[in-house]
């Protein structure tokens, strides 16, 4: 069962995460309470999960490499952070609850935000199983899908496409960095941790790619058909703030024919591998399941 | 002549800086020219070229390496960029140019300062004379010195205590995060390059407690006595910001008597090593002579 799976691991992740932080100096604590905050303020860990995933795919447990999987997850939760500011989205609530900068002000909401963008890159250098070439391959990686030409990339091309039009390709150009980016090295973590060879390399980032994409499609269409339980925001925000999605842009019913079709090239890149694909399957129709 | 050496070096860094930005796709041009333009509106380099005087003191050309020693002014630059936010110390100039947000937007800004910040990781992860476990050595070092327990610790603390008088105590606390930690680890990424012993390391750490310490103290000194041509802002703006500084704790006098002890201090440190310590005694006396 894949809901199982997913509670399972979301809690191997919360539980790494609820001391992740060290010790501050006293003068700071209001800084840690504000990353503390974000960090552990839920969501559904699905980034450190899909790579602890790949590695069992390929026969490696991920226990011994926790610092490496989960300082994926400071990185989406920096994102989260900075895009909800005013300058940004501006948005008051994220996960049901008050966002950083509405609960910490905006100073303390930018600077939790560099504190844990900042603390992803030295969890990784932690000591664990991974050893030097393998840390600095999988800071690489993930630096490259967080930096300019990833996720700061798009959310630049985000901020400055608001209220414009995009066409399909642009829409694809801006998801491919906001969010495809780190879905792409979440699993491609996994691989470099696992020792992947060449064409499961090849085969698993090609379907990282459609799942990342078809993650965008089915949220776009939950912002749309979601409730705010589900959403743990108020659905409806993309059209207010005037944005592009598939649904915008392909229509409700065009927007699932595109996911249907996304999920089904995610499955078919992995069925050549010699890889244990249940799990991956799996997490595709969980994905298309939660917009029915 | 340290003035010769500081503009060569500063040449050196800058002719580096100028090409480190690789090609964006088109769309994301707009947050390239932002964190191109910080990048480059001058500053004196004065981290970068301590981790090369640092080597150079060792024996060893810092040319094969010049990637992870500029990687520290990306770090300095998006710091300076949050920093300057209309949510932190709201200024409009710096060195004599629009800040970042007051040219690109505040959004753009908070960008171009996650996208610097990312990237110096990155940098120090592409291939040079460094190998994999100084590579992830020097990563570690700057994460925790840009991170929450250093440069975002003292923001931080910075911004809380706005309008506060801080005791010295906690002055000190405040800027061995804001200030001296990253040049506590521009000194010590130059000691991981160069492979030096624990003595020297040892003795060159105090050195950089101290010549971070002087930096500081000299900085609210020329906050006082210095031009707006020396400074490239409006001098006078800590008081403005009513923040606890040197000077106001100690007295302009006081204030000099500190610079000229910890001066002594950070030079003494380097008489037992069997370093060629010219040049970093001599930035020890430049720091010292600006506030004369």
């Amino acid at each position: 069962m894949i809901k199982n799976y997913l509670h399972d691991n979301k809690v191997w992740v919360d539980t790494y995460l609820a001391d992740v932080l060290e010790d501050s100096l006293p003068e700071y604590q209001t800084l840690y309470d504000a990353m503390h905050y974000s960090l552990l303020l839920g969501g559904k860990r699905i980034r450190p999960i899909l790579t602890k995933a790949v590695m069992e795919a390929l026969g490696v447990s991920a226990d011994a490499y926790k610092n490496v999987v989960c300082a994926i997850e400071l990185v989406h939760t920096y994102s989260l952070i900075h895009d909800d500011l005013p300058a940004m989205d501006d948005d008051d609530y994220r996960r049901g609850q008050l966002t950083n900068h509405k609960k910490f002000g905006e100073a303390m909401a930018i600077l939790a935000g560099d504190g844990l963008l900042t603390e992803a890159f030295s969890l990784i250098g932690r000591p664990s199983a991974a050893d030097a070439s393998q840390q600095i391959a999988c800071i690489k990686v993930l630096a490259d899908a967080a930096g300019p030409a990833g996720m700061v990339g798009g959310q630049a091309m985000d901020i400055s496409s608001e209220g414009k039009a995009l066409p399909l390709e642009e829409l694809q150009v801006l998801h491919r960095g906001k969010t495809g980016a780190l879905f792409s090295a979440a699993v491609t973590i996994g691989l470099l941790l696992s020792r992947a060879d060449e064409a499961t390399t090849k085969a698993f980032q090609t379907y990282a790619d459609y799942l990342g994409l078809l993650f965008q499609i089915t949220d776009d269409i939950l912002d749309v058909v979601g409730t705010i339980e589900e959403l743990g925001k108020t659905p409806g925000s993309d059209e207010r703030l005037d944005k592009s999605t598939y649904t915008s842009l392909l229509g409700l019913d065009g927007a699932r024919a595109k996911a249907q079709e996304t999920a089904e090239a995610a499955k078919a890149a992995l069925v050549d591998t010699k890889a244990d694909i249940t799990v991956l399957t799996a997490l595709v129709d969980y994905l298309i399941s939660r917009t029915n």
